[in-house]
Formats: structure tokens, sequence, C-alpha cells
């Protein structure tokens, strides 16, 4: 499949590397090419994956059949603007409303009513919002069996092909069927955001992200 | 224990009837003890739980070193205003800050850069705060080993001795210490009361409340 990752940090990194690991066609997406490639954070990232390009949102956005959204939470809507036409596209969104303007732990800067996946969608209509991996460290998203345990990785959207497509990416780095939870509409994304409070709160008692939040029900 | 669990719902019922069965002395609290009675909700439970007394609030608390609060949320600072002094007891507290007033699933009437646990300590603080098992159906919350699996309970807290008081009494319940997670001062119940609106889109896709969060870390 042909996929533009959007945003250059580790999630991106991690995502466009699995991806373009699995030999799908992948372009990473960035505001401004020659200022990320001046920044010097994902030079060695291009160098040790070769087949991965980096592009305006635009570009790599151009002819993409699902766009990774992994920007942070703040540049999620406006990195989708940048992107020119996106209708009809598959979004695997997995950011989070995160303000870290107030210290940390980050509060978020869309909950309880809303959620940044139900922002989106509204306005982007014509795309099809699905969010996921949302609730991890990006290590985990993308080799789930490497936590040695079963797990539970969530799937909020819209549109039943678009997150049929979302299952089979999950499916490709790993997780099983029994893993995935998909929990509704795009509403439902108040839910799996609402875990990064907990998320940064076990991280900060037991100084160590590499966990994942096991829905258990003794089957 | 002398112990007084305050509310007369399920969820009170739940803790009230556990604890009496592992030979605590236990005292219900409900704000008008004859409504309670006339509203004939708890009546079956006190007739099968002949060592369970129903008192005001105040009643209830006088002598005991533990409260139960077990409430509504929007219920848990008055009952807690009724109950008299109250200096130096621990408070488990169980409530979640739930609107219901805007349809299902209810929203947050607190949440984000705040909590209910922090509120109560805020306005009582004489008394130790220790929100604990606010995260699971009430049945999981006094017989975590029907699950037929590990799962996870969070303990917020600012003083050490009424958490060890909180985790002494899990234990009577059933849950091993490898399940007891102590996320640190009462602010961390920012963090699991924001599991609810997850724990709600759970419930509604799967139709099944019978199931908890585990922090899987493949130990």
């Amino acid at each position: 499949m042909k996929i533009a990752v959007f945003g250059t940090g580790s999630v991106g990194q991690a995502l466009a590397g699995r991806l373009a690991g699995l030999s799908h066609e992948v372009s990473m997406g960035t505001r401004n090419v020659q200022s990320t490639i001046d920044g010097g954070k994902v030079n060695d990232f291009l160098t040790n994956n070769a087949s991965v390009t980096l592009k305006t949102f635009a570009d790599a956005a151009q002819g993409a059949e699902m766009i990774v959204l992994a920007t942070l939470g703040t540049a999620a809507q406006s990195s989708l603007e940048s992107a020119g036409d996106i209708a009809g596209k598959v979004v695997l969104d997995i950011t989070n409303p995160l303000d870290f303007s107030k210290g940390f732990p980050p509060t978020l800067f869309l909950s309880n009513d809303t959620s940044l996946g139900e922002v989106l969608q509204a306005k982007f209509p014509s795309t099809h919002i699905v969010k996921s991996l949302n609730t991890m460290y990006n290590g985990l998203m993308i080799d789930p069996r490497s936590l040695g345990e079963d797990s539970t990785v969530f799937v909020s959207g819209n549109d039943a092909d678009a997150k049929a497509k979302v299952a089979s990416i999950l499916k490709e780095f790993g997780w099983k069927d029994s893993e995935i939870l998909d929990l509704g509409d795009i509403t439902t994304a108040r839910g799996t955001e609402s875990l990064l409070p907990v998320w940064l709160r076990i991280f900060g008692a037991t100084q160590n992200g590499f966990f994942n939040f096991k829905v258990a029900t003794g089957k």
C-alpha cells in the first residue's frame, strides 16, 4: 500500500520504518523538508531506511491510500490542512491532544465531551479518520509481541472499510485479532484519548513506558 | 476494623456485605435512614446481612477507623460534610465524578487538571483520602479472583499509612500484591478517574461490564 506518514519524530519514524520493512511504499511528510533536514533529527533514520522518502505533507499524501497521522496533537489539524486533496483517504490517527504548556504531566487540550479524533473527522468530513495505537509507547505499536503477553489495541472510527484497512495493518504489525477492540464510531476516541492521563501517571510511578493496557476478561 | 460504608446503592451494598463477611464491624451510612428504608432498595440487603446496621452518615462515622465512600460522585462531598468530625480517618474513595445529566455515556464533572479525589482531600484536609477501586464493576472490586486472570487495582493518596490500610483491605478481598499499583499522591486520581470514559465505551461496545484493566508488562 502507498502510505504517507505525517510527523518525523520518534512515533513517525517507528511507524514509517516498520511499514517500509513490511514492503509498503512509504513517504514521510513534514511541513518544510529543508528545515526538517537542517534540524538533523531525521537524517540517521533516512539513511537507515533508504526506501523512505521525506516530502512535504502534500507531496507525501499525493496518491497515498492511507495517511498515518503521527504529529504532535497540536499540529494534527494543520498538517492535514496542508495536505491538499485528501478526500477518500484513510487517516490512521495516532495523535493525542496533549498540552505540554503547563509542565509535566501534560493535560489534554480537548477532552471529556469531545476528542481530537472527532474534531479532525468534523474538519475533514470526506476522509475516514480511524483513531488507534494512541494508547501506548511506539515500540509496542509496531511490535506488540515484544511485550510477551497479550494486550489491547483500541480502534475508533465511523467507516467500517477504513477500520478494516487499519486492522489489516495492525495484524501486519503482529496484533492478534483477539487483541483488536473496535469501540465503535469516532466519538469513542474520547475514551481512548482519556487513557493518556493514566498512562502518564503509570509511567510516572513506574518510570517505565514499556507496558500496555489490557482489557482483562478472563477469556 | 470498624468501618462506615457511605452509600446504599449497589456499590455500597457490595462493599458493606463483603466487609461484614470478613468480620469487620460495618455500618452503612445514609442521609436519612427512614427515607432510605422507605425507598425499599436496601431492605433485602439488610435482612441478608444482619450484622450491618443502617445509620446516618454521622452515626455511622462515629468511632469508625475507615469510611468507604461509595455514594454517587455528586453526593461525595455533601456526605462527608454530614459526617461530623472525621479528622484522622481514612476515606477509601470509590467515587467517580460522573455527570449523567446529559445522557449516556455520562461525562465527567471534574477532570483533566483536577479530580474528585483531590477536591475531597482539599475540602477535608485532616482526613486521608485514598482513591481506589473506582475503575471497575463492583463485583470485581470485592472478588478480583472471580475474573480468572490477574488485573490491576490503582491506589492514589498522600498518606502512606492510609494507603497501607487500604492495601490491607484490598488483600482481604483477594487482590494480590502484584496487582496493586500505587500511582502516588492524590493528584494521580486524575488518571484513574479518567479511565471511566474508556470503561464506559468498552462496556458500550461489548455490552459486558465484567472486565478490568490490566497494566500488562509481560512480567
